[in-house]
């Protein structure tokens, strides 16, 4: 017999908390650090670092998950995948933002995502230099916690790109048609943020930013921080309005966050020539 | 009989614990809130917020600095100048980055700086939700601390460009000419982080980060973070590769800051046609 999908979901997100203990160990000894840095293109021409940090960080997560939880899936950004047809399978990015990471701001985090059946149940997402934490623990609450405080997060009503305070890591992630209408996008925010990696999710699902526009992202990236953002009410869908491909389909890697679901309709109608 | 100079920088500095505990009090129970936010720019089409957060911690610096230096002269961004020609002049930024403070993002910050006969001879860059500052007591010493961990900093050595980390706050600070002078710099970089206002110059004290182009800068922006590069092994100049013009002088708002001087001549060459 098998628990009930909400009892298992929530003996699998009590791993959190063990699992930011692992992050904390595996990540701040590098950080601002002279660290070796791995440049995962090497040969290509393009720059895409990865440190001891990640490696170790990912690999301390799968033992865990493995001790507790040996027949879910896994599905790394270090380590490959395993058991992707699992009724459960684990999304994990061991640090996000990792060019963040090496140049010593402190925006960069662990992401691990729990996917039930193909749909994103639970997330995490942790900084471990602030000690800051946004989760959804699976019963539909999103929670914020730093250190030792604890609080429900929600997003913010906005009715109106023109009202919208606009996150996006760099515009250098879209490629020429993308970039002609994420620019207009971008022209009608009230105002925009570069830089912000993950962090921009967790600031959509807080209330204080309202939209999160991105194009070449991985499953890993944006999974975990999908289950955040839906509790504290808002939605992530791909440039069309549609949720996300999840690890076992194709994942076309443009997505779109917004913490007022009125937002989607004036997004996607700008986006949608460069929907793919 | 006036004090030596080193003392009385010295009985200044003394002052920057204080200032760390008004910024936490005055500024973190405004963010991630929903509060008021104003703008300066209203009626020109332009955004640039400000908030009682901004305004109640420039306040209570000034009663602090003018309790215990009532001779010596502030320039802050939101009240204004007073005694200018004093030999000790004040430089305050209550909350650089309002932007990124009203958007919940942790990297806004106070700085203040202390300048000695025009000089930028003390500075503290403090941010209150992560408890992190980056100071120069005007020793020679550029420390971070981190709640109670306090550890001295250096830049680090890079050589050219094609190894450098650059960062700027966004492209959008830049007008035309620069723009183009820009462009051709951050082709040059090895890598680029947009987004980091006055944390990028703490990133170069730190180490982490080699190079921070800017413009559009108010003396209030960098002046504070002067003594903190080049304590740690650093320069701050204009774009010809000059120091800094002061509050005195007419401040053409183009910053160049690397942690390795060598740097210095490839870049101003670069930004030779924008510079003012």
């Amino acid at each position: 017999m098998t628990d009930a999908p909400d009892t298992a979901i929530a003996a699998r997100s009590a791993l959190f908390e063990q699992m930011q203990t692992i992050a904390r160990r595996e990540t701040l000894p590098f950080f601002r650090t002279a660290m070796t840095i791995d440049n995962k293109q090497a040969g290509t021409g393009g720059y895409d670092p990865v440190t001891e940090g990640d490696r170790n960080c990912e690999a301390a997560l799968r033992t865990l998950i493995e001790k507790h939880f040996p027949e879910d899936g896994i599905f790394g950004e270090e380590f490959g995948n395993v058991r992707l047809d699992a009724p459960f399978v684990w999304v994990i990015d061991p640090i996000d933002g990792t060019r963040a990471f090496v140049a010593g701001v402190p925006l960069w985090g662990m992401l691990v995502g729990l996917m039930h059946q193909h749909k994103p149940v639970a997330g995490l997402a942790h900084q471990p230099f602030i000690d800051e934490a946004f989760s959804a623990p699976g019963n539909g609450s999103a929670l914020w916690s730093k250190s030792d405080e604890t609080r429900a997060m929600a997003t913010r009503a906005t009715d109106a790109l023109s009202n919208a305070t606009l996150m996006t890591t760099t515009p250098a992630l879209f490629d020429g048609k993308e970039r002609a209408a994420y620019d207009t996008l971008e022209a009608r925010a009230r105002s925009v943020r570069y830089g912000t990696d993950w962090y921009s999710y967790a600031l959509i699902a807080s209330g204080t930013a309202d939209i999160v526009v991105e194009s070449g992202l991985s499953p890993y990236d944006i999974l975990p921080l999908v289950p955040i953002i839906e509790a504290a009410g808002g939605s992530v869908t791909d440039w069309h309005g549609a949720p996300l491909a999840t690890v076992n389909d194709a994942f076309s890697g443009q997505v779109l966050a917004v913490g007022d679901k009125t937002l989607i309709a004036e997004a996607t109608e700008l986006l949608a020539p460069a929907a793919r």
